[in-house]
């Protein structure tokens, strides 16, 4: 079951968001960044972020993360989706897909209906599911020198 | 000079504006299609766009346009730039550069020191630019399907 | 066991370049298609094709084409794998790398250690493991236009 | 004039072949690469590399060298066109064009119509030119690891 991320899932989905954080080689966060991360998601601001997790008899294995921000092009603005995992032993059963869709679900509640994210050229696993469900663009990230 | 964006600055914006929509393919977007985008940049909403221009001598040679939006990664957020463009006529002077630059010392200004874009892969003129003044990521877009 | 092609191996070769012809999308190469390549990897001209097949109790679970030729940089020139193919039943048991990895030890027998190939940029499965035996240049290909 | 490579071309040809390896990061090449290159451009081996340059007025401005190999889907083979180069002075001129074209040419009446090369993906000002005369491709290069 894909529902909306609620505060007894904290830890639940610190580890799913501990992996995450890994996957793109951020192993070290401290605790304080999950505490902000989490704070935020349970705001519910409508400017900030919101949360979706797959809930499987009380065991989380995937998570979403999206925000809507202003777009020049657009009225409405677009939708980020800016995180999703599924735990390594979910992985093939739809998880994340269903994750995807339920974002998508919500943005066209929101009058919001351009779902978009940015992906790792490599990310091979998540690339087969995108080009399922989203189409690649030729559009690459450009990121100013730090 | 770079400079904010100014109410006097309507006929000369739009047509920079066009140039840049005709660039990826929209010849014809509607009067309201830029009447909406100005009195966006006009609204001085902290959370909407912003603009500046390269004014030099009265006559208007380029446009950037840039928004803060939330990062569940950043507590300050990130500085979206959209759109950047440069009057044929103009180009291989700096115009581009400087816009970039004045993005920059807004986002500090701000707080909000990350700084990113978005390109077309084949928009060689433009990375040619943002290769000097940004680094590519290995990131890439992908777009909902519509 | 990875062997060299021999005669017998017609028709099991043939059952797996159909199925590597299908994967890009050629599903109907005419008889002689597969005639003439079987000829060509048969005659054993040092300066045609040569072929490896993966023999598992006299079943054949993937090929690999490989051609030496010119290269101006390099006196000995270079070793291009052109086709590398593994049935579906059998993936991910080390078949293409070990059909690689034989490709390698001929190329450093023939004095022509550089061995390269192409591979569509949205390869995802072949690139999982060509990022391990292998590193991804900057190069990409353009074809005259026919 | 886009002409074939000739002996007496050696002092200029050198010139330019040595901007072009710098281009890719070898400034030091020893002068036996030179030797040999300009040697085996020399033979009129059918089997070996060919080279057209651009003269004007006995200057030389571009070079392009070629070869045809074989290719398992085509009895023909194919022509590889692996290096191009226009002096600075002279870019933007159809130098580079011109020389491509003479390929084209070449290939064509050696039957074999196919032409390809590889390029740097940030080969700005080289794509600028073959997304006009030519198609780039999905297919991207693996190296053996050295």
């Amino acid at each position: 079951m894909i529902r909306k991320l609620r505060p007894e899932d904290r830890a639940g989905w610190q580890q799913l968001y501990q992996g995450y954080q890994a996957f793109y080689g951020f192993h070290e966060r401290p605790a304080e960044f999950y505490d902000k991360a989490f704070a935020r998601l349970m705001a519910a601001d409508t400017r900030d972020f919101h949360g979706f997790v797959a809930d499987v008899d009380g065991q989380l294995l995937g998570l979403v993360h999206y925000v809507f921000h202003p777009n020049l092009w657009r009225d409405e603005g677009v939708c980020y989706l800016q995180d999703l995992f599924t735990a390594p032993e979910a992985r093939g059963k739809g998880v994340a897909r269903g994750l995807i869709e339920q974002v998508y679900a919500a943005a066209d509640k929101a009058g919001v209906p351009a779902v978009y994210w940015l992906t790792a050229e490599d990310n091979y696993a998540g690339r087969m599911l995108y080009d399922r469900v989203a189409v690649k663009s030729p559009f690459i990230r450009y990121n100013r020198k730090v």
